[in-house]
């Protein structure tokens, strides 16, 4: 086999890598955001348009932010099918999906970290520097949950949160490195994912916080 | 006549059909904006700026989400002087609007209308699916009364209101399946349009709702 | 030297001013965005993500706007860098900057007015209209703060502040005329900015505001 068609098989693959992520992604956003929109009693419609913000906001930013025009959730109708079947099941299936502790912490939490990769590997693939592609792949990740806590008139959580944008950034810079160093992308995936989701997930466990300005605490 | 010289004046015709559309909904998108801004007592600058935003956003949107840079709005002073003439007149004739029952609602659900089918119709031009072109009228429509609610920083009504999103996606359906059947494009924008718009008002009318999710209501 | 030497050292010249602007424009709204989330006790993180955003927002939307994909505030890491130290600074030194009487006031005047002029200038570099890029230069600077104070879940401060956009369209006008007189662009930049500053300044200080629509106030 030439090497062209190596690049090409290389090439597809990655892109199916990145599908494959975003539709799983799209799906554990979408079921945040559902859940979230449930919660404040929105109509069959107001969830479903929820679930399809929360899901698909991050990637448009980083697609518009790269020029790949029109994103990929608006050209290709599986981002679409995703979202709605995911906000449906959220809708009428919700006690199912309640007797899990915190479903929105949760499938944010998944959310978060297969953005955050996807987000990373597409910037790469478009040809962004490292550092650009890392903090683009953040950028993907805490976009679905600032673009719900939005829309429901919150301080988005990615400001308050145990190291969300922190895990993000994890997880993003975990497959730039492995980039960097040639493993292959779907290794790159898999590590960066995991390390964004378990850090993420150790650090609610725990209540893990940076700290905050000295500036703001009282005198003792 | 030749073909090209047909296709030629259907795509004027087409042009000018958008413009016309999107020109008017500006307009109504900018006295919905401007009221809301003239209530909660901005000054005068900040009515101009709201009903600008509240004209142009979904607009805005749709042109970078097609890739039609820079978005028209910006590009064609007629969007900006339609909206500073409209916003201008709200600031100072604000009883003579006020006597409308409910001004906001009114000429939102105007620009609903008028935007909805705009923005399907632009998207077909553009070559995206029936589909997406369905989805993108849709956000056309709810973008600049989502805008104008971030900004007085309340929960968008679109989340809440009376088949707000539906009456939208409704009109923009209305317009992508006239495309489909090769009705007159004139035809398709005036169906979409008093589709949306009379299935709003008699939403609003009737308080006609979707369901909520059965999760959130309390044991009988 | 020739025409085309000296048209390339302007139009470098031209890139150099226009990046020094945005640089310290992004230092000041970084500041500014930071001093707002330690008061707000965000945590380190959420202190950095905010003084990004605010640092950025206006730049991003503005290179969104006229197709300069991908932004500059993405593909130049001076702009990242910048942020980053200005909000580090402002974390752990914030009583120095708490000094000054009112810092996010003080320092989102200065980026207003530094970002007003080279969105001015960006926008005109790339072929825009001089009303328009006035008015994309009032974006531009008016972004930053936007978007800091809708992260906070607050209604943005252009909205009820003292000729806050109206000082940034004022400093874009005076750069696009100094462009139409063929005065240089330093020049232009120099004069834009600080009528942008000093007006904001003396509208704040003698609590300058423009009259809110009759509609509103109570009867006599």
């Amino acid at each position: 086999m030439d090497d062209v068609a190596v690049r090409m098989i290389e090439g597809s693959f990655g892109q199916i890598l990145v599908l494959t992520l975003d539709i799983v992604g799209t799906f554990a956003f979408a079921v945040s955001g559902a859940s979230a929109g449930v919660k404040r009693e929105l109509d069959l419609f107001g969830v479903l348009l929820l679930s399809f913000s929360a899901a698909t906001a991050g990637g448009i930013v980083r697609d518009m932010l790269i020029g790949a025009i029109p994103p990929a959730a608006l050209s290709d109708w599986r981002y679409l099918a995703t979202a709605l079947v995911a906000g449906a099941m959220t809708f009428w299936c919700n006690p199912l999906i309640d007797r899990l502790r915190n479903p929105v912490q949760l499938f944010d939490a998944a959310g978060l970290a297969l953005f955050a990769v996807a987000g990373a590997q597409k910037a790469l693939a478009y040809g962004l520097s490292p550092m650009m592609a890392a903090l683009l792949g953040m950028l993907t990740g805490i976009g679905g949950g600032i673009v719900r806590d939005l829309l429901l008139a919150g301080v988005p959580s990615v400001l308050r949160s145990e190291l969300y944008a922190v895990a993000a950034l994890a997880g993003a810079i975990v497959v730039v490195s492995a980039d960097v160093l040639q493993l292959h992308a779907a290794v790159a995936a898999l590590l960066g994912a995991a390390s964004c989701f378990v850090l993420r997930l150790i650090a609610i466990r725990y209540r893990i916080r940076l700290p905050v300005s000295k500036a703001t605490r009282k005198p003792q």
